[in-house]
This record gives structure tokens, C-alpha cells and sequence, in this order.
């Protein structure tokens, strides 16, 4: 496979969230240079033939945890060893989590992920920053971070007590923050101290194994925070982004709030669309281990399919993995007590053929919808469009040529990933990437992959969304409250 | 009008919650000794001829603050007059609330209200003890009101911040030791922290007046507080009582519940069930101040309509008043700055007929619904059933003659309670009380009260009510969880 | 077991649906002569030990077709078998179907019924009557039926096009019928256009067994006719009673009209609330073909569960069971054309078992709903309450004696139904009823039958049940619509 | 004002419906040649600054009947008012009504629609056809009419009873006709049954005023029919378009059909989410008379507001007015008989304005959503994307700049239309289209109109948009039921 700054993709049809078309791009230095019908292009230009075939804008995967240290333990897929997966699922961006430690600094933070990622990453990426603990000087790194580091999204959490778990007055002091730099307010949404009693009864009636982690944190404690959340939120008047939302019942919460018009986005991810929580009931311990993370699965099988009905109708809007991958040995640190069990699954690989076997192929969404969902919109919210998310003149060249008629199987014997088992495992999928390109250059091709650390780039982002924006700002403007104009009381007043 | 310790009521229609009939009734020291046709009666009997009208249960108010002190003042209306004017309107049993300071023992204040009240109530009543902190000795004092007191309900605060407020975790615990002893856990469901940041915010907008009140705590706020307990019950199968239900969003939050087999109840009031929260945008002060309560009344016009069809519909289920009535003078403490307006309502005297008003004369529900919501549903709860809440033999003899067809205007100036203001002013009411017998006494007749201090009684009250707890300890029995039976896990484990 | 006139229940639990209590029951000449503590009776009386057990109102079974000729044969339950049949399980009364031919006449058809049953039934049992055409005559014979025959429902088709099916217009103006007589409403609400169009598609496909049943009329059908038959109804302020509702849409579009206010009643069947249609794709076409009924069983089997919930919430009202048992070989006129399959199941028997197993001893319900839902609210829609469905004086002497703690399991080879299989075949159901006492005379006890051809009664029905039209009459009066007083347009008007 | 056939917009951000860009647009020969930044044009181009405005999709109305014979008159908006009107509001297409009589042909009527238009319109205009009856020939007109006439869209009515209604038979065999072919099947859904005894109550009770107009056809009967008809829809797979969704209730079904994954549309209009229905209990008959169209605005005041966020949130696809105009002297044909009162409204001119004032202004969509609901969503359900409703090279050169800062105040004194009323009346906008282009030509500009009869153009559809049909195709695919695999049944049968 010969490397050319110069590819033209002829014959294919280019797919943006708002229609198809077939159409030639042709990409230069790194940007789609032209999109257009029978494009004429300078010689020596590599040609790949998509007849038959989809151009799409390569996935952006929301949600991530490369080699991140928890539980004691640190997830094996490292930003080298993950970036190249996403490359060969058809995903060309990553956003990461930066979690600094409670009451460390969170610059320092960001800092040393930077310094870890910057040299592996084999694809784009960017960072979003988790508040796990509140103080001026938390408020005003956010604001330095939002300013100075390409950071435009927070990420706090309602579960973790003792950790990272905040209170509804720090939440509403975070969002309040969020909203005057102009970053979107994330949320990992769970009751953190029904969590903790739940976990305190299970084994005290002596679950100690994988089912353990989801009797503990039914739904209800997912779908009660999530609700909390918007509502703290709403009193801000700040924008809300629900990562990894697992149930149906927080599913109907995010998607009834946004009827009432909250400027509020949900985020499905792969294993909540492609799989569910009965797996926790598996008879042998390593198979239902791992599945554990939180919020977990839901024994419900009717789960992922409404998920996937709301992700279609846009009552939820963007997908991402919680990518933070363990292998066996280490799921086995929680052998005698699922609370040991490091939490965390695959997905940043296989996202994009999940996503279109279970919503596209199922006729649940079209093939513009899909885009959409593993792309555009995410770029939308999180200021990146149409830089990324969308196969146009002068945006980034981060394509994918998309095979919807072949059919692969996902397995952990074939995957690229570091972890040891697939959650996946055996599903048969429709939607096969058959090259990525990411910032200009093949990097997967007929299932080769050409990545190298440190192609990909840290991609900054800018406060102020216009996407998320564009309402609050306006609703501040018409919607302040103001004062009844009243003669003032004259009467008596009682002594005390 | 002569007193008689036999009382024959002749020719009415008796209504019970589940059905109609004509019958008499023949009351006898105290109790009601027979109901039948045309009941033989020995000579001497007095006898009310209640042709044309109907006799139904003595109402139960459940919900009353009589002579509370609070935020600096205390409640105008006393145990003796607040129960006058109850028994005027067709109550014949209060639920007042002792509310002990945070820190301080629940028992010492248990004994502080039943010393005030016992020799002035006019009618019979009980007591919810509320729960404002949580430690050991309160576990073990509520164990003892439950077990030697006659206490079986308990109300914990949402909101307060700082001042009853309780955390999720102290509500989880609470609610787990009102299940231990069958207690129902009462909750004033508003989220503290939003309600402290709203008010701090409404008054830096330079809203100090009464709708600064509602504006600082919208009924969204409600409604999170409402669904966070109703889960966090949930998660310990314990029973739900959520007091003064003011909001449409509430109201669905409890509805839904329901259909979903949570064991739980929602009180409405007369002030949501009969006026709304516009007022507070009134341009009179003393007006707009008069309708402060928290949680507050709601300016959607819709409202009562709303919370009526749900109680017709038993998704609501009971009815109180939340009376703490502060006279104008008092609510003048707050003329610059809402947040100190002492926060209550009438109601005792009125509600029975602004309910029948609303609630049957415009066919929203029958007579025999209303005597459900006004006053057997109540007695089932708190387990005074059939005690208290039917028209049968043995029942307690606190009945009273309705009168439906004539209609009377409620009015601060012919009421019976010591508030100055009324907050019901000119609503003309179809359905009076006209005669009412408590304890087997005439005490209210042809407009005269004939009510003395001390006539009521203290009514104990055993824990684990049939009525809440028969499902609460079968779904113990058959919804236990259980863990998988599983070969213990083999394979390596990753060394730390 | 010698046969008493009087009969003494002792030591049992009295079960009514407000509340329960140890009380002693006595019988005298088919009444219940009294209830107490203790109770006196003269010598001779016949006492049955109830230690430990409850004493129940007898079941109302609001919905069967015995003997009904359908389809080209005819049910084999006769009145005699299917009423024995009930009191062994605990049913001491039937509501049966008169289903006159389209064009024929209702009174006819009546005249029929009544001598068929009256020397047949075993226990006690009333008629409502199905119009299945529209004509002044129909009118008529509903008012007559209505005044004189005992007749106060009416059940109206959506379903059976060119059968029994009436249109939109004809459904108006028998709910305006029912109305004006005082009677209940009752339909079938399924879409009988969408049937039939469903039915021809699947043949089409080549889905010619039981399978087809259930796909050519899916839930949506349902649903979408229930909201129209509630629509309907509400044009005409008359209630609607919407008989076997099979799925969860449609029970949640009654829930939603009665949280609106609509005086709609739904009611769910034995099998509806113990099976469901997964059976239908059974591999044995007899086993599959066993379960086609009018509305199938719905595949998604959550649905019993859910059912019950919205059952033990009030959402839905009362259980029949739409008894109309054929059996294999009747069934088998459908073996190459699922449309020709003989609709129906069975039911009678087993719907108290079936109902407290589900719903009580799992914990949904108390058994004082219980006996609501078997029972009283059936008693009191069709207006024979408290003459049935309760325990108390004066009520007539059908009384169940119920043991919560023993278990029998379900199954044809020992039911007493003449049908030769059952639907609920191995289900073990806690509850069982150990004595049965219709009309005062014990007919069913240790397992042995002692009914008589005969012995049961017509119940005559007198129109506008007080529970069912109270709120309707009011709604009459407060709520007709008024025209706006305008003065006359004086404008010029357009010349054609 | 010199017109050019060259225009370059400079400086302004233009809009589309997924961001906006401060881009220069360059229209050559009616079309747009060229979006971008400082673009270079030849001389002698005319140049329009658009400095601080908005450049946005000519807006598209989805629903108007110009000059429509009804009602015994005729709408006094033609084609040549009537579009000229459109432009002045920013609307440079729109999509009008054939309306066959009952019994007669599809294509006559389509050909003496086409006749009287084009000479007319002054902007470009698409067609949908109306089936107003059932019959072979009408399914083989709809054929001709969408592969040889450019219709991909027809409406069937489920209310004009006895005139336009079909029934529900008649509605799957249209349904199933417009799969087939490729079109939209679009519903006026109303019960028309229940309209016509509703009218018929009306009139009876006195009610003869435009106020009878509303009570005969409550919302329930909108929603009734809405959920009818997407039962219809889906039982043949077929998508369902409905136009003027104007209640709550009924767009509550189309949101949750589309969450339950239905491929259904809902068409609010300019009136539903600008004014309501309370106008008709005005006291002047002449202004309430005004407002009567059918289905009627709704008096809910909370209507259009919720409408609008369901619009917002894309529950509620596009927007149209159902611009149908009759002046008073028209209306007055109903003086004494609201059932004879020409029904219709404005809306053609104001459209824009309104949305904009009611969506963006007040902060519930942003410009990208306003630009999708007046204009994108409109071409792609339609398929005329990105032809229509997108700013980028190749699209037809319909364009608006529409200043979002400037306010006016509609008025019929100052409004384009025939009609001598408003129903906007007073309505102050921001908002105003400062300069419309319609294919490539300056037809308004400061207030002045220069758009000439004849100058649009019929624009055909082609069958089987992609926006539509991608996901009914693959459902056809992937969801086609199965027969279950079974031995034949071997038992006996019974003998008949």
C-alpha cells in the first residue's frame, strides 16, 4: 500500500448526516480539497474505487479511557494500541477523558495526559476534563483549560462517593461554570450514595459475584441522577451532555426533557446498543466480569433496541464506547466481590459496525442518520463541525470508505485491540470500513493497518459552541425573570 | 341546642367510600352504635333528621402545623382554635407535625407537642413526628414512638438546607429504619441546595418580592426531590408518602410511580387543590404574600384542575392543608425580602368544601371518592381504619351531615380560624357541613360551634398498617435477590 | 358433606376490599345474616372451620361464552359444566354474552339465552347483550332489555367485519343509547378494517398457522380502537367499558383516559394476566393453536406483568376471562387457515388462582384489591353492589373460603371444564379455594363438587349504576356547552 | 432596483439547516454558483451587502390552496397574489393542493390546476393531488400522476364526511397504493363521523357561532384520527405525512409514533404556532369567524407554544400554513350556521416571521433549525434537496436576507394578501426578510415587490425521496414476516 499525500475516492457515494450523493473527493495536504462529479485531478494522484461503496466522514468516538489507571489497575489498550483499533473500525477521532485525582490540579492533569497521548495516538484526538472535586481554584483552571488548552467540555460525576462523586450544590456550581466559559457540562449520571448501600447489601446477603454490580445500581438510580442532573442544570440555564446513558429509563428522561425544549444530549454507547446486562448472569465468572462497568448493562433485553430507537429519532444524539478495557486477569482482582472488579469494556473498534448493524441494516436509521450519530453531530457540539463530520471542501480528510454489503464477525481472536475478550463477540455485522483515511493518508486498507504513533494531533477546541450555544444565549437574553412593580407594604408589622 | 350522648340521624344517605345508601344511624357513647333502615331507638334519643342530606365520615386533615413556631414567629391558629374551625368545616381529626429543632431529641419534643395540644384540641388528633438530622438516638427514638408512642409516620425534609434538610444517604437511612419498625416515611420533596442557589440568585436579580419565592423554587424542583425519594424508598421496599403535592410534574412524577407498583402516596392540599400560584404576582403585597408556602403554589392556571383529576383517579390519594396560617402582620416580616416571609396557608376549616366544590359539583369524582380522599384513605394509611373513615357499626362516632345542594361564600370575615386573610376569599362552595359530631357530641350545628378544649383525644396509632404494609412485606418474602451459583474463578489474576 | 341451610364460618379472615378483619360469618336462607367477633348461633348450624384462612366475596367472572355456537361449531363448556366449573375455582357468579346474528332481533335472542341457561347454571349468573347491528328496532330492544329484562351493558364490535363490526356513526349512536338508558357501554376494541386487511396479507405470505393469528391483528390494532371507542364515548359523555384488554398499549390508553377523568373501565382476563402469545409460535400447531383468541395474546411477554401492575393500580378495573373453551379437535377447522381456527380459551375455572398468584402472592396486589378486582368492582359497575361482592349483612351468601398458603397446580387432566386441554397447563398457583357457598349452600368443598343444574339464579340488573353514572349525570349538568352572546354581523355577505 | 442575472451576496452569514458560515454567495443563470469566502466575481455583477444579516433557503410552504373553490366560494388569494404575498415574507416555493372532486379524475384535475397556475405564479410551485374517493382508477392515476406528472405526495381526508372522507379500508388501499409508487401518503385526520354528530349536537343545542366550530371537532377527534392513521400507515409500511397538526394532544401521537421508530411527519402551520383558538369565543363575530378552519385552532392557550417545541425538538418535521383565504364578506356565509362558514386562514406571507418570532427570538430553536423547518426537511421529505432548502453551489438560487434584528408589525393594512383581515393582527416580529431572490432574481427588496406572473415554475417530483423511503425499503427487507416451520396437525376433527 504506497502513501500519497494526493488521493481522489472515485465512484463512490459520499454520505453527509443530510443526504447521499455520488460524488468524487479528492484530498490534498491533509483536506478534502473538492467534492464533485467526475472530478478532474492532477496525475500521480492515488485513485481508490468506491464503486459500489459509501464515503463517510471517519466515526468520532466520544467517549474513551486509554490506558486509564483505575481500581488499581491501568486499562490495557494504551493510546497507541487503541487509536490504531479505532483506525481499523473506521473511527478517526477520539475525545478522552482527563481524570485528575480529588484535590489534585487540573491542568496538571491534562498535562500529563498530553504528554502520554501526543507521542501514541495514531488518529486525532482530543481531551475533555473531568471536576472531581470543587474549589476556586478547580473553577479557575476550568476556565484556563476553556481559554488556553482546547478544552470546551467538563466532566462531573453523581457516582464514585468518596472519590469523585459531587454534590448538587457543587454540580450546579460546576455547571454554572461550564455555562459562563462556554463548555458543555457532562455528567456521568448515578445515585453515588445509592450505589454505595446497594453495593453494602449485596453483599451482605452474599452476591459477590458480577450480577451483584447491576442489583446494586438498578436503573432507577441511573434514570433518578439523570433527571437530578438536567434539572440542576436547567436552573443554570447550561447546556448537559449524559455520557454513557445505559437504561431505558434514563433514556425517556434525556429524551422528555429535550420535548420540553432543555438543550440536553444523550450518549449511548456501543455496549448499551449492541449488547446487554443478562450477560452478568452468565454462568462463569470471567464472561460475566466482563461486562461490568458502570453505569452496567441492563438485564432488560429490550434495552439496546429502544436505545437504538431513540438514537435514531434523535431523542438521544451521539455515540461513544467508555472504551477503557481490562483484561481477564485483571477483572479477577473482583473474583470474591464484584466492587473489585475494574470496571470498564471494549468498543472504540467496533462502535461503527455495531451502530450500522443494529440501526441501519435493521432499517431503525438511514445511512445519513448513522453518519450523524457516529460523527457530524458530535463535531457539532463539541465545536469541531465541519472541520470533522462531514465529507466537504476544506473540511479535514478524515474519510472512511464503508462497505455496507460485506459482513464480518467480531471476535476478540481478530480484533486489534489489547484487551482478551470482545464483548462483541460472535455478533455477525453488515458494514465493514474497507479503508481509513485519517488527516490525508491511508492508514487502513484491506485490512492492513499502516498507523504510526504520533500521526494523529491533539485537536483544540473552542469555547461557545454554536450548536450547543446558540439557544442559551438567546434564552438569557429573553427569558430573565424580573420583578413584580409593587407600592411597598405600609401595614403593621408583628414585633418579635 | 341540647346536648345528648344518644343521637339518632334519621332519613339521610349514608355514604362510605364504596358505596351509597340510605340508611340511619345511632350513635351511643361515643361510638356509632348501629346503621341500618329504619332503626328502633330507645326514647331520649335526640334525633337529627338529615332528609335530603348526606352523612358521611368526619373528615381527616392530615397534614396541619398548629401554633408552629417558625422562621421567627408562630402559627396564629392554636390546637384550640385551629380544631374549632376544623370541626366548622367538617374535619373531625387532625395530623399535626412535631417538628423537633436539628440535634435535638425527637421524644422531648413528641412530649412538648402533646402537652400543648392535649388539653386544647376540640376534636381528635394525631401526630407525624419529623425526622431534622439523623444519628443513632434518633433510630432509637423513633423505634420507641413507633413501638410505645402511637407514632407510625415520619416525615424527613428535602429542603431547609442546613436547617431539617437530610442527605440521600440519611433518607436512605431513615426510610430503612421506618421500614424496620412500620412507620411510613413521609417526605417534603424539594431539592434544599437548588432552592438556597434560586433564592440567592432572585434576590441578586433584585426579586424580593412573593414571586421571588416561587421563581427561586420552580416545580421542577419539585418534582427531582419527588422521583430521588421515591427511589431512594425503592431501593429499601420501604413505603412513600410524599406530603403537600403542589405541581403538575409532581403529581405525574407520584402517578407513574404508582403504575409501576411503587407503594406510594401523594397528598395534595386544599391550597393546591383550590387556588394557584398567580397570586403571587399579585400587585398587592399583603395579597401576594398571603399565598407564600413552600413548596409553593404553582402559577400554571392549570394546576388544580390537574392535581383534582389525579385524586379523583386515585393517583393521588389523600388530602391535608398544610394549615400554618401567619396573619398579615407576620407575612410583613418578609415585605423586603421574600426569603423571610413565614412560609404558610389556611385550609383546616375549609377543606372539605373547596374539595367538594372542585372536586364533586364539577363531577370530577363522586361523593363516594370524596369520602375516600377527605377522610378513609387517610385512616387506612395511618392505620385508624375502620376506627376512623366509615359510617359502621363500632366506628367512631365523628360524622357529619352534608348538606350538597346549598353553597355558602368562604370568606377571612365569617371564618373560624384566627388568620386575618383567607386565601379561598369569595369562592362560593357548594356542600356544607351542617351538623358535625365528634366523639359522639354534637359540636357544631345550624352555624354554632359547640366545641370545648380538651373534647378531642390523642388517637395512638399501631405500626406496619395492613393497608401500606401487606405488600411491602410479601415483595420482602418472594423479591429477595439471589445470587448465581457459579465455579469459582480459576484463572490468573494480574499482580498489583 | 350433609347440606345446611345455616352455615357458621369461623375463625377466618374477612376479606372485603377496604379492609380485612377475624371475623365469624353466618348464613341463613342464601343471605349473610351476620358478621362479628364471636358470634351466637342457634344449634343445628353448620360450622366450617376457617382458622387461618380467608372468607372472600365469591368471584364475579365478568366475561364468558359458554355454549356459545361460533365459527361453525360450538363451545364445549354448556352452562352447566362452565358454572360448575367456576364455583370450583371460587367463581360463584357469571356475566355471560348474548350474541344475537347481525339483523336478528336482541329480545329474541335474550328469550334464548334465558332458556338455555336457567335450568343449566349451577350458580348465579346475568346477560349482557351484544348489538351487533344498528336500527330503530336495535334501539328499542335496548331499552326494553334495559327496563324490563335486567339487562344494563351492552357489548358493541369494532372487530368481525361484515360480521358483528358496527362503523364509527353506528357505535355513536349506541353509546348515545346506552347513555340515555343508564347502561354500560362495553366494546371490542379492536380494528376490524385492519383485520381483515392483515388476515389476507399473511395468507398471502404463506403464514397459514396460529402464528398468523397474532400477526395480522398486532397490538397497534388494538390500541388505535380503544382510543377511538374512548373518543367515541367522550363525544357522548357515556362511560365505555373496554372488555379483554390483551396488550400493554391498549391498557395504557384506558390508564390514560382515566387520568384525564374519562369514567372508562378496562378489564384484563385470566389469560391476558397468566400467558401470553409466545405460545403462537409453538412448533405443535395443536399446543399453538389452543391459544388463538379475540385479541391474541400478545408475543412481548411482559405484557402479563405489566397488565397486573396497571390491574393492582386501579388503572384497570375488573378480570373476566372470556371463557369460550373448543376444544383440539374444533380447533383443528383451522389447521390449514389460522382464520378459520375457532377463537378462544378457558378461563373460568382458574382465573381466581391465576390472578392471586400473579398478582398477590408476588406482591403487586393486597387481598383486599384482590377481591376488588375479582369481585366488588365488578359488583358494583353492573350495579349489583353490595347485594354481591361483599362480605357484610344482608349480602348474599356467595362466600369463597380462600387458603393463601396451599398450592395446586393448573392443568387439564384435573380441571373441571369440558375442554380438553388448558392454557394455563403446570402453572403452580399459591391460593386455592377450599370451600365454595353459592346462594348459602355449600357447593364445592375438599375438592369435591355439590352443584346442581339450576341451583344458580338470573340476576337481574337495574340501569344507571350509582358507580358508574354519578359522576356522569353531574357532568351533564355543569359541563354542556354554552353559545357566546354576540350581536347579530351586520357586514355584507358575499353574493354567489 | 436593476435586476442582473449575476448577483453576489456579500458579508452575510448564511444559513443552513446544519451551521452557519460568514460566506459570499455567487448566483449565476438562476442558479448558485459559488459559496465562499471573499469570493472573486467578474464586473458588472450586482452586489448585496448582507452585512450583519442572515443569507437563508428561500422558504418552502408545504401547504396552501390558492384560489380554491370551497364552500360554495372561492379563495380570494390567487396564484398570482398569493405567491407574490410568499415572497414578500421569504417564501420562494410553495406546495399547493389539487383537490379532484368526489367521483372524478385525478389528472383532469391536475391538469386544470397546472393550467390555472403557471401563468400565475410568480415563484416556483409543486403539487400534491387529493383522493377524495377510492376506485382502480384512481390507484392507476396516482401511478401516472407520480412517474410522468412530478406528484409524489397525495392526500386522503378522514374527515368531510359523505364528501372527501375515506374510510379506513379505503385508507390502506391508499396507503398501500402510495408505498407502491413511491409517494407520500399525507392525512387531514380528523374524525369525520364524529364531526358531523358533534355539528349536528351543536346546532341543536343553539350553539350557531363560530365558537359551535370548535366544539363539534375537539382535539380528541385530531388525535383520534392521528393515531388511526399511523396504524394505518405502518400496518402496510407505508410513510405518513399529516398535515396541520393543531393540538397538543395530536402531536403528542405523531412524537411518539416517531419514537417508537414510524416514519411519520408532522406538519404544524403559521396559524397552529402563532395564534389559537380562543379567538372564537370573541364577542364580534366577524373576528371570530376569522379564525374558523379546519381542524380548528385550539383554545389551550398553551398550544402554540408547545407545538413550537415539539418543532423545535423535530417531533414536528416542517411547517406550512394552509393558507386558504376568505375575506369577511365570505366568511359571512355562515353568519347564522358556523357549519357553513368558509373555512381558512392566511399564513403564506407571515409564515417566516411568525416561526421565526415564536422559535428563535424567544430562544426554543436556533437560525440552523428555523432554516430545516421553513425550508430543508420541506425539500428533502419532498425530494427537491438540495435542489431546494440549502445554500450551496448547484441549488437553485432561492434566497433570503433576512434581518434577525429588525422587527415589523403584521397587519392586514400592510400585509400582500387579497384578504381584508389578519389573524397575525398586531403581531410584532422580529425577524423581516430584507431581500427575497427567487430563481436567481431580485423579486423583493426594500419593501418592493417585482415578482411577475409567470416567472416561477412547476418543479417535479421524482417518486421515492431518500429522506422517506431508505428506511422503508430496508424494512421491507429485513422485517417481512415468517411462518413458523411446523409438522401438519395429524388429530382428529371435528365433523360439522
Amino acid at each position: 500500500m504506497a502513501q500519497s499525500s494526493r488521493i481522489l475516492i472515485k465512484g463512490g457515494k459520499v454520505v453527509n448526516e443530510d443526504c447521499s450523493a455520488f460524488r468524487d473527493v479528492y484530498i490534498e495536504n491533509g483536506k478534502i480539497a473538492d467534492v464533485g462529479v467526475n472530478l478532474q485531478v492532477p496525475t500521480g494522484v492515488r485513485v481508490i474505487d468506491a464503486t459500489g461503496k459509501l464515503v463517510i466522514p471517519g466515526g468520532i468516538d466520544t467517549h474513551t479511557h486509554m490506558e486509564l489507571q483505575f481500581m488499581g489497575t491501568k486499562a490495557v489498550d494504551d493510546f497507541h494500541i487503541g487509536t490504531k483499533a479505532a483506525l481499523a473500525g473506521g473511527t478517526t477521532m477520539i475525545l478522552d477523558f482527563v481524570i485528575p485525582q480529588k484535590g489534585k490540579s487540573l491542568l496538571e492533569a491534562y498535562d500529563r495526559w498530553r504528554k502520554t497521548a501526543d507521542p501514541k495516538v495514531c488518529c486525532d484526538y482530543s481531551l475533555h476534563v473531568a471536576v472531581t472535586w470543587w474549589s476556586e481554584q478547580v473553577k479557575k483552571e476550568m476556565e484556563i483549560l476553556a481559554k488556553e488548552r482546547g478544552v470546551n467540555s467538563f466532566k462531573m460525576f453523581m457516582a464514585y462517593k468518596d472519590v469523585f462523586m459531587l454534590h448538587d450544590s457543587e454540580l450546579h456550581a460546576a455547571f454554572s461554570q461550564c455555562k459562563d466559559i462556554g463548555a458543555v457540562a457532562q455528567v456521568h449520571a448515578e445515585n453515588g450514595d445509592l450505589i454505595a448501600e446497594g453495593a453494602r447489601k449485596m453483599l451482605s446477603l452474599g452476591i459477590t459475584g458480577p450480577e451483584g454490580h447491576e442489583l446494586c445500581r438498578p436503573e432507577e438510580v441511573e434514570a433518578e441522577a439523570t433527571q437530578r442532573a438536567i434539572t440542576i442544570a436547567h436552573t443554570v440555564n447550561s447546556p448537559l451532555y449524559v455520557v454513557h446513558v445505559m437504561s431505558k429509563s434514563a433514556a425517556k428522561v434525556v429524551s422528555s426533557a429535550r420535548r420540553d425544549g432543555r438543550v440536553v444530549f444523550g450518549e449511548p454507547i456501543a455496549a448499551g446498543l449492541g449488547t446487554d446486562g443478562t450477560h452478568y448472569w452468565d454462568k462463569e465468572w470471567a464472561h460475566a466480569a466482563g461486562f461490568v462497568m458502570g453505569p452496567p448493562l441492563r438485564p432488560d433485553p429490550s434495552t439496546p433496541g429502544y436505545l437504538m430507537d431513540l438514537l435514531a429519532n434523535d431523542d438521544l444524539s451521539v455515540t461513544g464506547t467508555d472504551n477503557c478495557t481490562f483484561s481477564v486477569c485483571q477483572k479477577a482482582l473482583g473474583k470474591d466481590d464484584f466492587t473489585k472488579i475494574p470496571n470498564g469494556v471494549n468498543g472504540v473498534e467496533d462502535r461503527m459496525s455495531v451502530i450500522w448493524e443494529k440501526g441501519v441494516h435493521n432499517g431503525k436509521m438511514d445511512e445519513n442518520r448513522f453518519v450523524a450519530v457516529t460523527s457530524s453531530t458530535a463535531a457539532k457540539i463539541f465545536n469541531l463541525y465541519p472541520q470533522k463530520g462531514r465529507i466537504a471542501k476544506n473540511s479535514d480528510a478524515d474519510v472512511v470508505v464503508w462497505d455496507p454489503k460485506i459482513t464480518r464477525r467480531i471476535s476478540a481472536k481478530t480484533h486489534h485491540q489489547a484487551v482478551d475478550y470482545n464483548i462483541f463477540e460472535g455478533m455477525e455485522c453488515h458494514g465493514v470500513p474497507v479503508v481509513t483515511i485519517s488527516r490525508g493518508k491511508v492508514v487502513y486498507e484491506n485490512g492492513q493497518l499502516q498507523a504510526s504513533p504520533g500521526h494523529g494531533r491533539f485537536i483544540p477546541r473552542e469555547p461557545f459552541s454554536e450548536f450547543v450555544y446558540k439557544r442559551i444565549k438567546q434564552r438569557d437574553q429573553v427569558g430573565r425573570p424580573t420583578a413584580v412593580i409593587r407600592e411597598p407594604y405600609k401595614g403593621s408589622i408583628v414585633s418579635l
